[in-house]
């Protein structure tokens, strides 16, 4: 059975379900940061992944991607599996802004960090949780 | 036509082509860090590849990670697509280690730097290049 990362949980707010990932925002708003997680167990390595999951994951990827550059124009799209940390398995989707607080460094590590506002965040993941929802219609 | 970035170029040794991408060894033996770069010209986001395009990646990125897990035997597998400072879409494949200098926090930005020895990195190079000319069979 599936079971979210306690860290992960911690770090983050529920955007809601894909077809096959979870999809968290990160409690930091300096950056849209957005993070997938495959809901299968025991899975710590991309590799660890079925060829077909792996397909499945990169439609979901996109998904993401597409969503953060329409919304914010962003001028780059930041995206990784790093898991030194937290080993389950889980993808950054991250929009970058040459006037973010850390480009053009990585955003992992930084110490910079502002909450959101919970009016923006309640918009926010309204918006998200709609784009969801035609996704999974399409 | 496509034609490799100068950075990427400075900063790595060329490993061979792929199918679909070039691949670079990062000149930083701390870690053993490869580069895949699609060589299509006016790349800049994954998102600007064609889904059957992501495909062929994706498997050039398991070939790569598989390679890398048999030879080093690592803690971590890291994939990213960044691009803040080089704007050619590329992506970094490392193996990290616990000891290894940085570890857990990510290589990019990290000052620890450690030439290749000539004589392992001919052996090393040599030998990327058999599993690539073994893969390109397969």
């Amino acid at each position: 059975m599936f079971i979210l990362d306690e860290k992960l949980k911690a770090d983050s707010f529920d955007a809601g379900n894909l077809r096959y990932c979870k999809l968290l925002l990160a409690k930091n708003s300096c950056y849209p940061w957005f993070i997938l997680v495959p809901q299968k167990p025991n899975l710590v390595e991309f590799t660890d992944l079925s060829f077909e999951d792996q397909i499945n994951i990169l439609k979901e990827i996109n998904f993401v991607a597409n969503f953060l550059q329409k919304k914010f124009k962003c001028d780059k799209i930041n995206i990784a599996t790093l898991g030194n940390v937290v080993r389950q398995l889980h993808i950054h989707i991250i929009a970058r802004f040459k006037n973010d607080p850390a480009f053009p460094k990585p955003i992992w590590g930084e110490t910079h960090f502002k909450e959101y506002d919970e009016s923006e965040l309640k918009i926010f993941l309204d918006e998200v949780r709609l784009e969801i929802e035609n996704y999974l219609k399409s």
